[in-house]
């Protein structure tokens, strides 16, 4: 069905230049007039695909999940629950320019998504899959003995994804005071507190 | 000076409509024409006062902080530095409708202010602003012997400002999976691992 492929890369190709466009100039630049400009369709061919902005924001925001999860999953470490919960952080942490950028567009969408109920929901769900993949992710380390005692998995995935989340948005703000190297103690010193096993500097904790 | 007292009266009620606008609308609705509505100012008074829209937008967001630091830090109770510390971070989580849309307005701002380099400096300096409290904070109380070993108060205000600011951030987005109790419990559970004599649950941690 070459049909349908090409219709799914076109709207990849449209998303992905409205993610240059919120990079570049915020969510108020996403105009079906730019996108055209952006992407090389004309306008007639984007509303074939797109109803309107909130549509376009939408697909743009689905496209950065989408690399993020395809990041964090297929190219994933092996190793025990607790390596994976590291490697699960990093990839929503701004480490390099890449997740930088990707966050960039999160937290745009995510500002524009408060006043539109449809767009909030999107957001939602897709937090909501986060705290469960970490939830499931702290329940085998728990089923391991991996765990410190008395850490509930879901609280815990609650607490830790509010964690990521307020370090990636300071370190997207003010990148001088939030260097990679920075983000990544933290991070760890963050993690070694739901470890059972804690050893060196954090075993203080 | 009976002038000055107004046209400080006059800004803030320029700024109060600006947060309603943003409240209801998201910051896209914040043009001069609605802001003069919403206001009761003619859009002539307006331009006297604000050069912008993200003069408004920035007016707005400034009185949303000093809302926050107003009420934290001139209601503030009194006791040990941890007690503070726990007042200080309560007054930042979506624990009521006032911080509720405090919230909403201080993130929707943040996505806007991402690619306005003007105001993500504004947004920057008051979270440095915040950091640098609570790291006053978490160092009177390693003064007095109240912290837990190995806990540095500057990296654990920063650990700390990234749990508050993420947690708050899932709060406002999904309000039913964050009642105020539960934001309050994991709140709790992470100041718990920042004291010195920790007792009951936490102990384990």
């Amino acid at each position: 069905m070459p049909k349908l492929v090409d219709h799914e890369v076109r709207r990849r190709e449209v998303a992905d230049a409205v993610v240059r466009l919120i990079r570049r100039d915020g969510v108020e630049a996403v105009t079906i007039r730019r996108v055209a400009a952006e992407s090389g369709w004309a306008p007639g061919v984007l509303a074939h695909y797109f109803a309107d902005k909130d549509a376009l924001l939408l697909a743009a925001f689905r496209r950065v999940a989408d690399a993020v999860v395809d990041r964090t999953v297929r190219q994933r470490v092996g190793g025990p629950p607790l390596s994976l919960l590291r490697w699960f952080c990093r990839n929503t942490l701004p480490l390099d320019q890449t997740r930088r950028a990707e966050l960039q567009v999160w937290f745009a969408f995510l500002g524009h998504a408060l006043a539109r109920p449809a767009l909030a929901a999107a957001q939602r769900e897709v937090y909501r899959q986060w705290r469960q993949a970490l939830a499931g992710i702290l329940q085998a380390a728990a089923d391991r003995g991996e765990l410190a005692a008395g850490l509930d998995p879901e609280a815990e995935a609650a607490a830790l994804a509010g964690f990521i989340d307020g370090l990636a948005l300071q370190a997207v703000f003010d990148p001088a005071a939030f260097p990679p190297a920075r983000q990544a103690a933290l991070l760890d010193a963050r993690l070694a507190t739901v470890r059972r096993d804690r050893t060196g500097a954090h075993a203080t904790r």
